[in-house]
């Protein structure tokens, strides 16, 4: 049986969204088994690029455009700087053809990766599945994730 | 003998809070063995809620007040927005009939999980364990934690 | 064999990297094999005090002044208040002898912990080798990490 990883992806940030596809990708390459388990800001990672979410009331309006999300729209943990530090961050990469996190997100699931996206986190916030990309593999809540991470010979929080 | 998880939680964010608890809670309630390292920002969730810690010395005083914590006082690591962040969580959980971080620690103390404080982070701090809330089990440091880890089948820094 | 025991250095901020040197002495003086795969800000963490990192072109030049780094420069994740927070916290951490960044840094390269730097992250940010304090033993990417990790007992990402 193959070895297995597990990442939970609770952070919405560009940069760790990158650290995450990176490591969810080596370790794909050499045999092991992946999943991410995205929940929270996380969710943001692997929502559509296209426009807003609906969802019911003013709340959940709000904060679904304040998360608008898709993986084009993540932000830096630091040096954000309204925009300015991820777009030199993105011109960098570009520079020395590192790929985007979207590019990774589709690396990563060509290579065999699992994603599941966190459906205790999908309820607090009001969001459906139709804000998911289609590369989303389970819908599923902490049990999912444990199912998996117990047997994990790495298991992560990013 | 029961499987292990251990969390080490190091942020005192009210988002974080409730990912820890959350898994916590759903790793005992299929027979695991949880602890839960509380260390650094994270001292804060298990913090009682009444009023201002006492301290030696002006820095302390300040430190211990701009941290007052106890689970009700815990902000959002993202789009705190000066208490609103919070605020509209706070009513979307209420909505969905979401546990608030409190409601989750009781269950997670009664379903066995173990709290333990960081006795370093406490020794620079400066607040003693009468800051805490009784739900408390053990005070340790990092050999504390390194003994319930190393046995780990799931082991996270939140 | 040993067992081992490996933290992912993705924070560049001075509180997590106080948390994850104590971690991983305590673990080395348990007789653990640690090692600590420094990427993104943490590559701050063990970048030279001594002034500015040469590269090239404006940006690579502007990101690099931001992440100076070094471990005396390292900032906190809360309560930053531009450099204040850290202050308070040298001299608390002063007045109960806790040992700075620095020192922990010294200590645990001294009780055997392995000081790798990522190489992915260093060519994104256009910096060599010459940026890093001596101590770093070896410099790789993904693949380097995951071969220490598979064999974890215990693999955080801080």
């Amino acid at each position: 049986m193959a070895e297995k990883m597990t990442l939970i992806m609770f952070s919405g940030d560009m940069d760790k969204a990158l650290a995450a596809f990176n490591l969810a990708i080596g370790a794909a390459s050499i045999g092991m088994e992946v999943s991410m388990f995205f929940t929270f800001w996380g969710l943001n990672v692997i929502k559509k690029n296209e426009g807003a979410i609906k969802s019911k009331g003013i709340m959940r309006k709000m904060l679904n455009f304040m998360n608008r999300g898709g993986a084009k729209r993540l932000g830096l943990s630091r040096f954000h700087m309204f925009g300015m530090g991820k777009w030199m961050m993105g011109k960098l990469m570009k520079e020395t053809r590192s790929p985007s996190p979207q590019e990774l997100m589709t690396i990563a699931h060509q290579a065999g990766v699992k994603f599941i996206a966190c459906t205790n986190s999908m309820a607090t916030m009001g969001i459906g599945k139709d804000a998911f990309i289609p590369e989303v593999d389970t819908y599923g809540g902490v049990a999912t994730y444990l199912a998996d991470a117990k047997d994990g010979r790495i298991n992560l929080f990013i």
